[in-house]
């Protein structure tokens, strides 16, 4: 047991990453687990298969780490080197090992195929190292200390990785007897940007507290703020703050955690019994699938209508071809039959219908590229909007999709002020 | 000039992604951009807002390498420490420099937005050094020399970055006079596994070509296979690589590049002049979504139906309600009458129907989380398979939509062979 906390390393291998042929999501899911038993991660390095930079890597990081945790190269593959590695920076010999022999062999009989000589090779490991079961996969992961630094190697194959990083995290907190108690409120906003949400914050709140770190990340569709306190005498602040947010802009805020929209949404539906449907065009059945993500979707949302032709809009949401010649598919009479057809077949309470140019072709001068129209409510309230969000096309995509759902968040929380992006979103043709 | 290739590190700076909160699919493009140019990154190094850590860091890489690319910590919150970190390395003072004010008086003007303190910060650079433009965002990037290294800042919102990296790139090869022509053929796989892949190509191939390196990666729903090569007299060896390769698992091969199944399948149906719907209920809509991911998508896909309870496969399909009473939802029966009910509504060519159990609730012994029943065809010619895929939610809907587009391109292709996935993932009771 130590008092100070441990000095934890990442280092990630692999050529896939390097390259990036793939992204890395393995760090960030390990800097969680490690933020949730209170500790952090100090320094991450990322390396292709290159043998001897890793070595020497490895080598480097021993003399200051207490924890170097490596990610990837436990493979069947020819580029998977971790073992070889790891047993010739400690200086021991590799051995198959009984035990992940053993695993392998009931690997494979699960899945009812032949032991091959590629996965034999993940048993090959270094000497003396103790074995972390994986219980998803075929590679089980080591642990083998570089004289006083722990070297612990895990699978890049990231449901194996998660399935494992319990008991590592487990043990190496086990190291520490006061983890320190770092508290992290996530606050999920929707239609604010980084530069407004601070400029605001900045303006409202000169006497922000220095106990309570603000901490921005734009994703897409959503924007997350934070506000971490180190001390759990900082709790009051924090709470002050939340609530200082709230009132400057709460309407944006979504939830906290991961709240998606779509968790929101199907939480408040259920809350009221009702159920959503949907008529999409440009979004493609994007708001369809962010919905039925979520378990329990089944019992707000039954119906999703992806018409993506003016033919399909007319036959199977009945909007009048007259209206589909007059004003074309990207209009607000055009979405405006389309929630009244995706209603009327879905037998739904509420709607949401979209129709616009996610491009990169088919703009206008009249209508650009990025120009959408949104209806949004129920039968006897329904709500249009025209926007123009001229961003590339699966961006494009996702963010209305998102605003689509936010208007109805909006809808079924009562709110009446309009989202800050009603302004900025303006279309200029609003025909 | 320069004969050999400059060493080049990337230094990676952010709360959000040293905490995981956000994933990192910057140095992603950067790799990749870099490697268009016949230029690898040598190591990458990732730290938190911790400006003696990233100082301390800099001063280190410089050390050693020729460029050093910075990604991150240019935006206009309190968290943002680039300028002033690079400024103390360097031994030189922060100054606002009026073309980056000006940068961000056109960018707040073209967006009807008030310039504010918070994007002020954005036009403090470190003295004497190089801006950088940046045709999207706020903030520009910067370089300044530590010694004989070059230090280039750039941020950290992904659109910006990719806008500004042909330039920078450039410049890096510009410097050096004889940058390797890596040659990298890739390509997109469905339904094969890394190590069932490795094993079936050491066993057939056993004198595979020194001169062609073999890389996998392994993503959901495609894996990918690389063949690189780093001399253009390696070129017929590559080839004839890619030959054996397509002997081996050709039909599971969909295309080079990025090609996706949905974008392949489309390319199909265009050359056809015909159409696909859709039927989805447990994929929640997926298949549309990746469809008209798409651009162009409007061509070959005209309708999608999201039916995802019981009644809406019944008054939108026409599934008849003694077939869901009898059979269940999940079952062959209801699935064969979801795709003749899409066909029907939609007057089209090709239909995928889907109908399973995403978990985590809902499954029976009979029926477990992760069955599923796949239509796919034509009118005249409709088949079926259920199929168990016992995998997280998300993963599932991914695989399973992505099972629905591969037996498409199957069936258009004239592929008679079924796929390995067919036998590895055959559901238990066929019921």
């Amino acid at each position: 047991m130590n008092d100070r906390l441990p000095e934890i390393q990442l280092l990630l291998t692999g050529n896939e990453i390097m390259s990036g042929d793939t992204i890395d999501s393995n760090s960030a899911v390990i800097a969680q687990r490690l933020a949730e038993a209170g500790l952090g991660i100090h320094r991450k390095v990322t390396l292709g298969d290159d043998a001897q930079l890793i070595a020497d890597e490895l080598v480097d990081m021993a003399k200051s780490a207490d924890v170097v945790i490596v990610n990837g190269g436990l493979g069947p593959t020819i580029d998977d080197l971790t073992a070889e590695i790891l047993a010739n920076a400690a200086g021991v010999a590799l051995e198959e090992r009984q035990e992940a022999v053993t695993h392998l062999q009931q690997w494979c009989a699960r899945r009812n195929l032949q032991l091959n000589q590629a996965n034999l090779k993940q048993a090959m490991l270094p000497a003396g190292c103790a074995i972390i079961d994986n219980p998803i996969g075929s590679a089980v992961g080591f642990e083998l200390n570089i004289d006083r630094c722990r070297i612990i190697c895990t699978p890049g194959v990231p449901g194996e990785l998660k399935a494992m990083l319990g008991p590592i995290v487990a043990s190496i907190a086990g190291q520490t007897a006061s983890a320190s108690r770092r508290n992290v409120l996530r606050l999920q906003t929707f239609g604010l940007g980084e530069s407004t949400a601070q400029q605001i914050i900045s303006d409202a709140i000169p006497d922000w507290p220095t106990a309570v770190e603000l901490g921005f990340r734009a994703g897409s569709p959503q924007m997350e703020i934070k506000l971490s306190i180190n001390t759990p005498s900082a709790t009051d602040a924090q709470e002050k703050c939340r609530q200082q947010l709230n009132e400057l802009f709460g309407d944006h805020i979504i939830g906290e955690g991961d709240t998606t929209l779509a968790q929101r949404v199907l939480q408040l539906l259920d809350g009221r019994n009702a159920t959503l449907c949907t008529a999409e065009s440009c979004t493609g059945g994007l708001i369809a699938s962010s919905l039925t993500q979520v378990p329990g979707a089944s019992s707000g949302f039954h119906a999703g209508f992806v018409t993506y032709s003016n033919s399909i809009k007319h036959s199977v949401l009945g909007v009048s071809e007259d209206t589909l010649a007059q004003c074309g598919a990207v209009s607000e009479e055009v979405v405006r039959e389309m929630a009244r057809g995706a209603l009327r077949e879905a037998a739904a309470d509420y709607v949401i219908a979209v129709s616009g140019i996610a491009g990169p072709s088919g703009g206008t001068a009249e209508k650009p590229v990025g120009t959408v129209w949104l209806a949004w409510g129920t039968a006897q309230d329904l709500h249009t909007r025209n926007l123009c969000w001229p961003v590339e096309r699966t961006l494009f995509q996702t963010m209305i999709a998102a605003a689509g759902l936010d208007m109805i968040r909006r809808t079924l929380l009562g709110i009446d002020t309009e989202p800050r992006y009603f302004d900025q979103r303006q279309a200029k043709h609003t025909g």
